[in-house]
């Protein structure tokens, strides 16, 4: 299970520059501005969100914590973050809008795999339950190549035995990051002895059974009729050029996310925060673009909106969080990031989110950071 | 007999450099595409192959499974690639040329080495066996520097008994990614305790006798009359330079390999898909080019044909194959890096190999995708 | 406690490149040059100094040795450096100047932490003790998040037990360099039983309890009114970007040291060797530049000049020196230094630190070593 | 012993990149050249030499074999090559060239270090001795911070005992490159338990009391003076930058050794294969450039010649020859580069290391490998 959450497709080339190109990028902190409480809060798609951090869907949650989609669900509408439901979750789409307060219900994510009339019934029923925006996800066509599952021999759809989650526990020992606090609060670290217990891997297979039918994933024409029947707040993830941007314009999105799967799809492709500023520099301002890839640090979501996204998407890192400590997991690693941005800003000199600009970072001539070809 | 396989000239630095620098190229996929199945058929001087991969020529491959070229050959047709069968191959060119049905015979490989005389013998022979094409190899002048089979003492002509063979088995683990699916299939990872047996080193003496017998290596007017003589289509194999594919063009080569020989002859040239760019501009499409060298994924044949390459030549990954189930297993590699492309072409969002171009990949300003000096 | 000194913020990012930065930067050496005792003399904000090396202010110094701040200061008179004593003290300012000699009385910081009120009365106690320059540091509004210190769960205030304080001395092999010396000198390099003793925690709360108390850290028209308190030398400690040291200029100030804090408060920050070209540019001679980070040869020095710098701060390097043997460790310390500084510009071929520009330094041209933006 | 050759200055810096900075520069082979019989015969300052490759001086030899200085330059002599005798020498100038042919006499060495009375009856000396060439390091002013050396206690004036003499053997294995070849000859690769018996401390004491008196190290205008004293071919050792190249050709060197003294004297200048071309571009050919530091392959060779130098610098490679089987071990060491020198060339299709140029290696774009500035 460590190994289905962390790992990545092919020889994870991606997974790792995600991370090493942030790194590679540097802060330019201004120093002794006038002290003003930072500010976190902004928007997205119209929507008011009080930190740039929303939580990225992930599938089969309940596998590493009974909480599962709609724990995740719950801490992200009590941190004023958002949480991007996948249409595989282990909990039926209307369960988890239900375990969210009315004004802060979640986004709901559609895979481009499904078909069309399955697009249109997730689509309706999304509508119904009160989400509040629809992610379309168009970086999957096929799934991707990853070697640790194969390995591990995890079945599809995912099912999952006792004896193989409590290994989670150790694991987790490799990204002390998010223990170490949990640590401090006195949280458990090691799994929970029911966990896994409550996954009913029938169920499971018989939800998705209508969804995972793929008889073709929708092209751009395909995704503007899904917009015009979606009607709110549309947002497309998985782009990576400025072309493919382009095309989110043209079908009317009102938000890119630029991703490339958290290096679990095609290996190889750009590192996120590399891609970002050819895609900001398409759509100059006609949308609002995301990054979601790569992000564990304060500091990443920064150079993130100083390079032109207005907000990012977490992935591994709140599943660590559900993994540990379920819905109050998630809560936590959210709590850190805020702390983080909170403390980041104050650093920076600049604590204001929303103004941000390309000033605070140091674009090198060698240019990972690339324009616009 | 492992680090027969694996090694390289020197210190290896091109063995290693094959392969980062296809790490560090991007790709640059579009999202959301119509369907279409994907095409991976092309074609190579005039030959159909429904896959832009080939097994390149590998010597003495008896050695390591007791299929050896003919289970190559038979592999390659049976998967609707080629075997371009070596000169120093363990088994007779008749012989493994009669393995193969008459609308898929291999091509034939030429070492520089060899003689004017035995070299025009051979050409011979090969029209005569049916093999489709003739693939001169350029950069073996003389032997590269192979310190493994130094410290290893491989003896040349080579020979091996079998308590060195069954050690291969073991080594494999080092490359996991070519057996999990091997294991996953229920393929044997361990070696036939008959391995080694089939191999009569003194035939191998003999058969080599004349071939061996280097007066000079063939320059470039000698290369042509091999051409002339030969009538078919014709390859050219070592090429790393802008000024060398000129050569070959001016002598009429129907196809141009760039190639480092898998960084076994000259140590510290360049990595074969640096070398690529200044190879496909000095031939502006006159011939065909391929890229032989560093090869192991998909990713890594679309970024080869997105810089200009018709089709790529595996070499080790193959051998790796036949070691371990022998014919079946060089079907398994193929079928193996067949399923990538297929994936790939998909996540790419452009399913035909034909048509990709250098707008897939992101070329760094830094540059060692260098264009014509 | 080896952690509390050699960590950094978060990820370590920037402790590391701090370091690297310097590495990938070449010296050009001039070869037999007429012979001229090296001189290492040199003045910042108008005061000699007789190494371009000055400490830099550490907080908490007495926690890994009795002899604390006091002894720097003591160790850094003698050697004909300046000692910057830290506002974080665990020692009072009276009792540190009252250790040096009348005229060579060490510098105090002032964190821009503490209050306006708490700063004026910081100010006149410095002035009448007697400190010859006032350094605030800018680049702590609040403290860095140093998860090292998190795990090791270090109080705040620091206080600490021998138990703890005991292990430093096995952790200090981790930096032979700064041993090897004492070693030879025959230097105790274990730590006196005594360690930590010494501390009086209650007494360190109580002292800082005024000057910590955070309402709001000074902006730059505080820091202006603050150095007209002071009237006296004055520098401004953490200033990475053009921008800032412009407003140092508006502000009047005498010396500016480009500081990321070793590393400790905004992580993924500029090396300072990388940020140094971008302030000497904006400065452009108006005010002396500093630099503080990553310095631990003498061939560090000697770049930070050819860049523009005027002198250098260490920090960790002598908090070592202090640990190992108190006073006479920090004195072998600068010792080293100047060692090294003899000899290395004795093989530059320039004996004169103060005239080396920016020819003895090869700028690479893909350019961490930027200029003004 | 082994951290005395294997070691350099502080932190090693250079040390490594002199390596790595070769392992980047691409070789450009051209293709089924006409065959011609490798010619590695080149000149330097006049004189033929049958391989470009010299031994460079190293001081002290004896503590590594009885042989010494003697066995080098026998060995050199006979394989066609240049012995550079270090003043340094454990043995005496005249014993030394004693050991040679007269008609293969080596060169000699004065370090900038000895004083200009130390520096003539050296000169003269020399010349009586009947050695061909007279080189003059000039990085020596004074010696680099070894702390190798330090740490290991090695006492200066160099004496040795047995006990840890015989540690060199083991230590030996991390550089296997040269061990395999003498493995396959039979040669020893345990030092004989004589080893270091032969050495007579209280001689080399001595024997270097007035060579060591430095007052200062000589300047141009004195280095000018010795070369006029000297009258033969004169070249000047340890030159980085175009400013030392025109300073050598004004006091009329006839040869200039691009060196940083095997990263032992100031770390972190520019790995020579880096500084070549700045040098060549200076000297334009109005004097003969070597290179050293760095070399130990075949292909480092070419592509020294490729950017400029007329010949090549060897230093630990032939010592740990030396130390394994003496005066053999240093042949055998000459010889593995001569093999690998006609293979490359083979191999580089360009088989006369006279004529090879810069289009031998492809410079990158983003260029350690600098021009004149």
């Amino acid at each position: 299970l460590f190994d289905f959450v962390a790992g990545g497709a092919d020889d994870e080339v991606t997974v790792t520059t995600n991370r090493t190109a942030f790194a590679s990028l540097s802060l330019r902190p201004r120093m002794a501005s006038e002290y003003m409480k930072p500010n976190l809060a902004t928007s997205v798609v119209g929507q008011a969100i009080s930190i740039p951090v929303l939580t990225a869907p992930c599938g089969f949650l309940r596998i590493v914590h009974p909480d599962g989609e709609a724990g995740v669900a719950r801490a992200a509408a009590a941190e004023g973050s958002v949480s991007i439901v996948s249409a595989m979750a282990a909990t039926s789409l209307e369960d988890v809008a239900a375990a969210t307060p009315a004004d802060a219900r979640p986004w709901f994510q559609l895979y481009a795999l499904g078909g069309i009339a399955g697009a249109d019934q997730l689509v309706d029923r999304a509508r119904s339950a009160g989400y509040r925006a629809l992610v379309i996800t168009v970086d999957t066509p096929v799934p991707g190549n990853r070697e640790r599952d194969v390995r591990n021999a995890i079945p599809m759809p995912l099912s999952v035995n006792l004896s193989s989650a409590v290994r989670l526990g150790p694991s987790m020992l490799a990204h002390p990051r998010w223990l170490y606090r949990f640590i401090r609060d006195g949280m458990p670290t090691k799994l929970p002895n029911t966990l896994g217990l409550a996954i009913d891997g029938a169920r499971i297979t018989q939800e998705h059974a209508t969804r995972l039918m793929v008889t073709d994933p929708p092209a751009w024409p395909a995704i503007e009729r899904i917009r015009r029947r979606w009607g709110g707040p549309f947002l497309v993830k998985g782009v990576l050029t400025a072309e493919d941007a382009r095309r989110c314009l043209d079908i009317g999105a009102d938000g890119i996310v630029v991703s490339n799967h958290g290096g679990r799809q095609l290996d190889s492709v750009a590192a996120t925060i590399d891609a970002l500023p050819e895609v900001v520099d398409a759509v100059d301002g006609r949308a609002d673009v995301l990054l979601d890839g790569g992000v564990e640090r304060g500091t990443d979501v920064i150079k993130a909106v100083a390079l032109g996204a207005k907000a990012v998407l977490i992935g591994r890192a709140h599943v660590w969080g559900l993994a540990v400590a379920g819905e109050r997991g998630v809560s936590e690693v959210l709590r850190i990031l805020r702390d983080e941005l909170v403390r980041d800003l104050r650093l920076m000199g600049h604590p204001d989110i929303t103004t941000i600009d390309r000033s605070a970072v140091q674009l090198r001539s060698d240019g990972p950071h690339r324009s616009n070809p």
